[in-house]
Parts: C-alpha cells; sequence; structure tokens
C-alpha cells in the first residue's frame, strides 16, 4: 500500500504521482484528502514536512513501508519498475527519467507564468510581469519544450505509425502520462497559444489525445478523485495570459 | 572517458558535473573547451544537441561510450556509484538524488532572479522585475532552501561533531558538493544575504569552507579549469539585487 502525501484542493504536482498509480490499479491512500480522526488530512501531510530523518522539502511526497520520497521525479524514478511503467532496459530507465526531469521543468515554467515574482505574492500583485513572461512563454518556451518532445517521439524507433504514440519503447512509460499532464494543463491555462502549438507537433496532440484511451486511466479521469483545473493549482488559466 | 559537453565560458549547470569528476579523479574531455580541429569546441556539443536516437534537452551532456545523458541530476545519478560519490544503500542513493533535485530547483530560482521574465531578454530588459524577485528570494526562499539543508545535516545521524558536516552518510556524496557550488555562488550573487542566511545555517557554511578541503578539489578549484564566476551565468553579481 502507497501513501500520497499532497495539498488536497489541487492536482498540482501530485497528480504526475497519481496518474501512475491510477493508471497501475495500484492501491494507495490519498492521505491529506482522507479524515483527520483517522490519523490523515493536512495534519499528517504536515507532520512528514517536519518530522523525521529525512523530511522531504515540499510535497509530493510518497511513503512506502519504511521509505519517505520526495520529488515528484524522484518518486516515479521509484515506482515506475515497481508499477511496469519503465522499458526493463536500465539505459532506457534512465532516459524516462531524463524525459520527466525535462517534463518538471516545463512545469515549473508554467507555474512561474503567474508567479514571475514570487509564489508568496498573490497573481494580483504581479500581473504586468506575469503578462511579459507569458508572453515569453507562447513565443519561445511553449514551441521548445512541446517541439523537443515531438522530435523524441519522431525518432522513437518501436512508435508504430498506427497507435498511439509512445516517448520511449513500444508500452505505455510514466513519462507519456507525464506528458499526457503537462499538455492537459497548458490546455487549460493557454488554450490558444498550446493549440497552435499542437498544429505543429502532431505526435504530442496525438500522444494526449491517444493516452486516455487507457481503461483504469480513462475510469480515474472519469472519477470524483480526479480533481477539475482551477486557479489555485500549476496550471490555472487567466484570459490575459493567453493569445 | 567521458565526455562532458557544456557551454564553454561560464561554469553554469555543468559544473555540478565537473567538481564529481574533478573530485573523483576521473578521466573526461571537457568537448566545448577543445580544440574545433579535433573534433571538440561549440560544434561537436551542437551536434550532440541535434543529432542522434535521444538527443538532451539542453546541456550539460555527459557521453559515456554509446551513452548521452542529459539533465544535471540525472548524470549525477549515473556517475555516483561509478565515481563512488554515494553510498551503497539503494535509499541512500534515492535521498542523495532527492536533494540533488533540491539543489536544481533552488539553482533554477537562483538563475531566475536575473531573468524572471525570460531567458530570451537580456536582465537589463528585466530589471524592475528582477528588483522585486530578489527580494522575495532573500527574504524567504534563499532562508527556506538553507534552512532545510541546516536541517537535513543536523538530522544526519553519521555527522560527527568535529569534522566536516555531510548531508548523507559519513563520506563525501555528490550532494555535498553541489551544495558547496550552490552556497559558493549565492555568495557570489548575493553576498550580503547569503552571509546573513548562513549565520542561521551554521552547518551549511560549515559545509561550504570545509568540502574544499578535500585534496584533488582544492587542486582544481585552484586550476585554471575551474572559471571564475562571472556576469555570463547562472549566479550573477548585480549589486542591486543584493541587500
Amino acid at each position: 500500500m502507497y501513501q500520497l502525501h499532497y495539498w488536497p484542493g489541487i492536482q498540482g504536482r501530485g497528480e504526475f504521482v497519481r496518474l501512475a498509480l491510477e493508471t497501475a490499479g495500484a492501491p494507495y491512500v490519498d492521505v491529506a484528502r482522507g479524515p483527520e480522526d483517522k490519523g490523515q488530512g493536512v495534519p499528517a501531510l504536515m507532520a512528514l514536512l517536519e518530522d523525521g530523518p529525512r523530511p522531504p522539502f515540499a510535497c509530493p511526497a510518497l511513503v512506502h513501508g519504511r521509505r519517505v520520497i520526495g520529488q515528484t521525479a524522484a518518486i516515479l524514478l521509484y515506482l515506475g519498475p515497481r508499477l511496469k511503467l519503465v522499458p526493463a532496459a536500465v539505459a532506457d530507465r534512465l532516459w524516462v527519467h531524463q524525459l520527466q526531469l525535462t517534463i518538471a521543468d516545463a512545469v515549473t515554467e508554467a507555474h512561474d507564468l503567474h508567479h514571475p515574482v514570487g509564489s508568496s505574492l498573490y497573481y494580483e500583485d504581479q500581473k504586468p510581469e506575469s503578462l511579459r513572461r507569458a508572453q515569453d512563454f507562447r513565443r519561445n518556451r511553449l514551441p521548445r519544450f512541446l517541439g523537443w518532445f515531438e522530435t523524441v517521439l519522431a525518432r522513437n524507433p518501436r512508435n508504430e505509425r498506427a497507435g498511439v504514440p509512445r516517448l520511449v519503447g513500444a508500452r505505455l512509460s510514466y513519462a507519456d502520462l507525464s506528458l499526457f499532464q503537462l499538455v492537459d494543463g497548458l490546455l487549460y491555462a493557454l488554450p490558444q497559444a498550446t493549440h497552435r502549438t499542437l498544429k505543429k507537433t502532431p505526435l504530442v496532440a496525438a500522444l494526449h489525445t491517444g493516452v486516455p484511451q487507457h481503461e483504469r486511466l480513462a475510469a480515474y479521469l472519469a472519477s470524483e478523485r480526479r480533481l477539475p483545473f482551477n486557479e489555485e493549482g500549476i496550471f490555472r488559466h487567466y484570459p490575459e495570459l493567453d493569445g
């Protein structure tokens, strides 16, 4: 049984871990969404961040037996083989991890769109800075990130023309799930700019529409466990930042 | 023989890899600093980023035999056991990796101090935004990052009171080298704010002064291979951002 610790109310970075657990059908508790009188809820999350010999810097954190693991990409590195969401070869696993780290970089930039000055301030207090950063992101960074993933998909020799494109090998990996989530979030936050970019990255677009065909993932996405995107999370839709 | 690919002229993210290779005394070629007529220089770096079945998103990249690895933290994950810069236990290795990923997050924020709007613009074109971001960084993020590393050092049961503090176990790991580099860069970029914070994080300060006592590392730091910090790299000293 896995324990996932993440802030309730938003998908956030926890969602990348959730997608892997849900797709694999792995049993887990989403601790901070649970009842406090059963030792769950936000107090349990806060205790995890503060106590223990190796406290995570931030959420998400995964507890598995005696292990406490922070950092989204490290959690997925740990879970990948256990959930059968990576190929068997060591070199392939490191490549999947590299892809995940690059997705993490893109996620940070997507967050900083609305928080270019600092996380301690409200969006409303950094709006002029956000407008400038968003322009740079739409013009330069968004095409650069999705363009790179397009290249990775195009150069994966195991991709068949007919099926859903995969980033590594012929089977679904957690990097595919994470790229789906990145694109899904960007479509929510910046629909115009993202649709425009996806026209030039057809394999990324096909991955985004194809990945949710997975049965367990589809069931999760249709469930109440999948929170909607909102303006508290990483991907926020402020129309003035799109265009 | 390892090949390190990184932009010449700056320490940048390549320095985290260099410190590990140099401390271990591992043979490596710093490709982009080599002569073009021997197949090195920037053209070799550009080819690596563009060609091949699994092109890195950005530098640094490590080539080892047929392997091409991008993302600083993934490179160090790969090198750690080979350079004997991580403990033997799998759980410890994952913890060292987690520390490295958090250092990477801090490095990104240190970079964005002078580029809060976008990397495609000059600092001079985003100075008002930088002033605001730097204030938030000095007040909130810098104490938070170094405070967390202080906690990690204080809770490492293998640390002896007398010696140089270590983040994990009793021996030097690549995370120690990377934390040294982070603090060194912050002291260059924001000397006032960093000295002030280090007074409250004495173990981090002791790690920073103690780590360069390592003989091979000391020799590297005194060599011409160690480029000085400058205003082209990640850690830039703009006095108006300090205080």
